[in-house]
């Protein structure tokens, strides 16, 4: 999408690829929304610690990430003995992969790439088919995440109030994001809407980054607390929600997302408010029963016990880390939460939107062959 | 409560009287969590900027803190004539009333105090009477608090998990507290169980103000992110829910809370869990007819773009301002929010506990002469 600095604006994709330099560029996110810049991971180890290091973030975005490193890994190999190019191959296969290792979309992704390889009869060929394969892996997310502009787009009406929380935007992807990418196509067809992005707490994705990406877009946007949402709603205040997944259980239509989503589409239930998650398909999980079977990642209490930002009236700006809570105590700090299918009017897919419950009898039209 | 400062534990009113220096004593709540010291306000235009500052904050607190500055500035006055004492005492009464002018506990401590004066047939009796007017106030603040403990410790048994939001602790009061209450009186009774504090954002009063009284009062807890009840509640781990009030309409039996209270009995609801409101008699509103006639102040958006804390390894610890969201969004910032009687379990007041539809019909028994 569009970033402006210093007055120009370019369009950017989250990650991409530089064949001349063998480099992975990306947006380093840990400095927005406060400073923009493009970092590029020169080898493969690079682009392993890029994802490590939370530079990239975001299940479609680190994807890309993989398949790009796994390319970029395997046209690093000199010489053409198969058998070694393979060897290699691997190596770097299993250094991506650990990088973030409870993450399902690096492994997905290289396993494409990976495959697409194989009918290269030589390296030279298998490094030229990894790139293409990773290429292809980018333009994909892209693809998709368009479709789920297109079909979510229909919900968004001219001075509609929206809700979204954490950030399941264009960083997240390698473009367009998933529950932006309904406000984006609506804006491109000229609708005019207010989004509120829940600050998300602990970590607050919905303050930094969803608000860095409404800001670039010219979308009116304001901040709320986590707290706000249920008082705006009661007021009549927001009209429809829209959130990401990290898993959706395509047996069952349950959603994990960011922790607070379960609260915020319980208080839509309340109020009659429709709540939608838009989904890429790799975010679908056809295997487990039941949500009570995702582990749900317990994440370090300082996230809880402070916040990260820039010193006000600091300058240059400096960057820092404040203890808010009370010094003596501890905290507990889950990463996300599950929301059953009764509280979720529809989820939006680069298919189509379906009831949540309806993705298993879809699951064919989904891509999943079983 | 109980302070332990270098190892030597204390207890403290969150505010008292010095009679000899004509003070009015303060805990600096600004200065919490990290530091504890108490200050001396030493005229009663000292004790208004102490209000008007939130030196002091809390319904309760603010409400003994402007009973204490009217008796402050009739005691400062010099002379005899009657006359001129009485402009002076009304000056010194709107002083303290401009300190914080949306406040109701303030004008009512202060009626009272002025009620109790006009007995006096000369200043000096008039000063002596306001003095102890206002100590009865204080006093009468305390044993309240201590009601409310007895009834609602009823309700805590041993092993449970409570949750709390927000700070409606003894800091919030002359002692004790009310949603705190009734955890102070279950842990005299021998009972152990665990409390979790909501942060409470924007302010944090719950990370900060909530778990440093736990802290000091060796309650076992946790902080957790406003976004994180809902999945505890989800997963059995809260039992209870006790918060306080800053404003319940008898007539209705909604209770006016810290921005966030509405979301949380929404969920207590959905889980059937008890959800109690615990609050001094002051704090109910005989007037107002429905919650939607009660104003709900929009507080300045740094609050919510931001966080207040010390920096991390900073030696000496160095208090800052962080500036966390992008600097080009804006936020909007309600303070509090209205959760309507059928949410409502049970409201734990000094005369015993009741549903809140309940309070009209026992107006008398709460103190209320109409």
């Amino acid at each position: 999408m569009n970033v402006t600095v210093r007055g120009k604006t370019t369009h950017y994709r989250t990650v991409t690829f530089d064949a001349r330099q063998n480099a992975v560029l990306l947006i380093e996110q840990r400095l927005l929304p406060h400073q923009f810049e493009i970092v590029a991971a020169k080898t493969f180890k690079e682009t392993a610690a890029a994802i490590h290091d939370m530079i990239v973030r975001g299940a479609g975005a680190i994807g890309a990430t993989a398949a790009y490193g796994l390319a970029q890994g395997a046209r690093a190999f000199r010489g053409s003995d198969l058998k070694r190019f393979s060897r290699h191959v691997e190596m770097v296969y299993s250094t991506l992969r650990a990088a973030r290792p409870t993450a399902v979309d690096p492994v997905n992704a290289m396993d494409q790439v990976r495959a697409a390889m194989h009918v290269g009869e030589s390296v030279e060929e298998q490094q030229a088919l990894a790139l293409a394969a990773a290429e292809e892996f980018a333009n994909e997310d892209v693809r998709h995440c368009e479709e789920i502009g297109k079909h979510g787009a229909k919900l968004i009406r001219n001075g509609m109030k929206l809700l979204t929380h954490c950030n399941a935007g264009w960083l997240a992807f390698v473009d367009i994001g998933s529950a932006t990418a309904p406000m984006y196509a609506a804006q491109a067809a000229g609708r005019k809407f207010h989004v509120f992005c829940d600050e998300t707490r602990p970590r607050s994705q919905g303050a930094t980054l969803t608000a860095w990406e409404l800001a670039q877009q010219k979308i009116l946007h304001q901040i709320i607390a986590d707290n706000a949402a249920g008082h705006l709603m009661q007021r009549g205040e927001i009209d429809l929600v829209i959130v990401g997944s990290d898993r959706t259980l395509g047996r069952t239509g349950e959603v994990t997302n960011k922790i607070g989503t379960y609260t915020k589409a319980v208080l839509a239930k309340r109020h009659g408010i429709p709540f939608y998650v838009a989904i890429p398909l790799s975010t679908i999980d056809w295997n487990l029963k039941s949500g009570f079977d995702i582990p749900i990642e317990e994440r370090h209490e300082h996230e809880v016990l402070g916040a990260w930002g820039v010193i006000a009236d600091s300058k240059p700006a400096k960057r820092a880390y404040v203890r808010v809570a009370n010094p003596g105590s501890s905290a507990r700090n889950p990463g996300f939460d599950v929301t059953p299918p009764e509280l979720i009017t529809g989820i939006i897919t680069p298919a189509g939107i379906f009831k949540p419950r309806e993705l298993w009898s879809r699951r064919r039209q989904l891509g999943f062959a079983d």
